[in-house]
């Protein structure tokens, strides 16, 4: 047996859909059933392998993991969605280790979900969390998923919320979603919760600077941490200094609020749950969540379209289509738009192909 | 003669190609030649009848355009193209009128092209400019053109571009793109000039609002005007603020420089100018005037494909579209990719269809 082969079989037994060979549709349909609801039920496995089958990139797996996900559709949409940001060493992990038990303690099931697009290799970053997050994680009521692998931004985006999603149906009423804060999958983080925390660390230095300025942008709050010890009274300054920054930031309907937090601290880490949970049911109450989320669907909507375009315009075709054209314009054969024209023509036709093969950005 | 007619004849006056009935290509080309020789030595009119014929929406006139200006090609781009935004108020029109005399006092041409995306319809900002720019405007090496029309940005943003190849085929060794500061423009008319200057009100209050932060970002020279009688230690004060801010602001490869100017005063605005050209030469020692230029050239390829995606994305089919599938995933009956997928097709029907039929955004 080839190495490809060995491969495709291995992956195949993951998802557990071509074992004993070719299967009659309706026996299939009845796996699937019998599948959903083993996750709606809390299976972990079962929804652990739901989610390897929404990160495959067989054709075949993309179809089942839709068909699959068509089934727990009606059980989504529950949870409270938050994300967490903040760049590595600022205490993301423990934060969220000391939320998570909180939470559970509470009565709540939480689900973790990472998106780490400088470790596209799936359980790049989680090893390191895990060790972090060492008692949570053993939690029967916790659930903890690392960066999916993926070529793309995009790709990554998608099975991040097909997880989510995944996540919700089998119950979990948290869902929280991690990133590292250094700029590339903020935006698509921030997209898809209904709540974005940004972790920042109190410096005494320009406070400003270590993380990108568009991701206070994309702020609801931001929790200055490690406000413990000696260094309680630099984190209240470090706060001010923010809110102070904020009111300088046009956010649109409403100011990013600034807290401090001592991630170590249960109570501390109780008091940000109440601020979010505040905010969140402000929002509730007003129309402003259900806009959020229902802008965040059509973005999902829009995505494939908009990430196979961003594939087409950086592939390497039309770089070197482009290049030719600047070369001609360049030597004043032809005008600008003329060169523009014929790009443009060869963007139509390889958006065209690729959809025609209906390939999804991965 | 119906109204349509009559204003078509109209406008193929104004471009003067299809007076007295059909001619044969040689002709045409004859006549070609000798129009781009006219605008090459220096003839107003005849440059001020080919950025009309840019401005055509016309697809015979869009070809004709393009013919015309391959023949201009090869005497163009070696003007200085300067970009001059402010909020209404702040001295642009004065600035320019100021800066104009000074360098047609040196022995330069210099024409004055603007964008103005909140007056759509010709002649709209233009005649409010020409009020202030009198002594400058009569001035035989002075031209001055307002606001294209135009449905789109893109398409603004193209025939504000093919004017400026014009003139530079025509002598103007500066041209000047001024634009309003409302944010919408900005980023097209930084995109297609060497350096880009922002003018400031001095203000004892908050200062940082009144612009959009992102205009900031993209400023190379930030100028804080009326600087004189009493407001000029404000101006100072003021200039020093941004400067702080500007060192927050990560521009890249080099802080944006920051300085105060009356407007008013020639010696002044002369001083402005000697850091324009400071600037200039400082980046055409090194690399940096050359591949702006070549970035702005690529970006300028795209953006026939690009407009015309964002024409489609924004257009009242896509949006049913769009929602009626919002509406399934939200009834829960199909998953987001599944409705991101037939988003994309017809995405992509569309893009073929509007590229088949050539048009380009207007």
């Amino acid at each position: 047996m080839s190495k490809n082969k060995a491969e495709e079989k291995k992956r195949s037994k993951q998802s557990g859909l071509d074992e004993g060979g070719s299967r009659n549709s309706g026996e299939k349909e009845e796996r699937f059933h019998a599948w959903a609801d083993a996750i709606r039920s809390g299976n972990r496995r079962d929804l652990a392998r739901a989610i390897t089958l929404v990160e495959s990139t067989r054709p075949d797996d993309l179809e089942y993991a839709q068909q699959l996900l068509e089934l727990l559709l009606p059980y989504t949409g529950g949870a409270d969605r938050i994300g967490v940001s903040g760049v590595p060493g600022v205490g993301k992990s423990t934060f969220i280790d000391t939320l998570g038990k909180e939470l559970i303690a509470d009565g709540r099931k939480v689900a973790v979900l990472t998106v780490d697009p400088s470790s596209p290799l799936s359980g790049g970053s989680i090893l390191g969390d895990k060790t972090r997050m060492v008692e949570f994680s053993c939690m029967e009521e916790a659930f903890i998923r690392p960066s999916p692998a993926g070529k793309t931004l995009g790709g990554v985006a998608r099975k991040t919320r097909e997880a989510m999603l995944m996540c919700e149906s089998a119950g979990y009423d948290v869902v929280i979603i991690e990133t590292v804060g250094t700029g590339q999958a903020e935006w698509q983080v921030s997209s898809m919760v209904d709540l974005f925390a940004v972790l920042m660390m109190s410096n005494a230095g320009d406070s400003l600077q270590g993380i990108k300025r568009g991701i206070l942008e994309m702020a609801d709050i931001i929790l200055v941490n490690k406000a413990d010890g000696n260094l309680k009274e630099a984190a209240e300054l470090t706060a001010n200094e923010y809110r102070n920054a904020m009111k300088l930031m046009d956010n649109g309907d409403c100011a990013t609020a600034v807290h401090t937090c001592s991630a170590l601290d249960p109570e501390s880490v109780r008091l940000c749950w109440r601020h979010f949970t505040g905010a969140l049911s402000q929002r509730k109450n007003d129309s402003r969540f259900e806009n959020r989320r229902y802008a965040q669907l059509l973005q999902w909507i829009r995505s494939p379209a908009e990430d196979s375009l961003q594939q087409i315009l950086q592939n390497s075709t039309s770089r070197s289509v482009l290049e030719d054209l600047a070369d001609q314009v360049h030597n004043k054969k032809i005008t600008p738009l003329h060169a523009g024209l014929v790009y443009r023509r060869n963007i139509v036709s390889e958006f065209a192909d690729l959809d025609r093969h209906s390939k999804v950005p991965n």
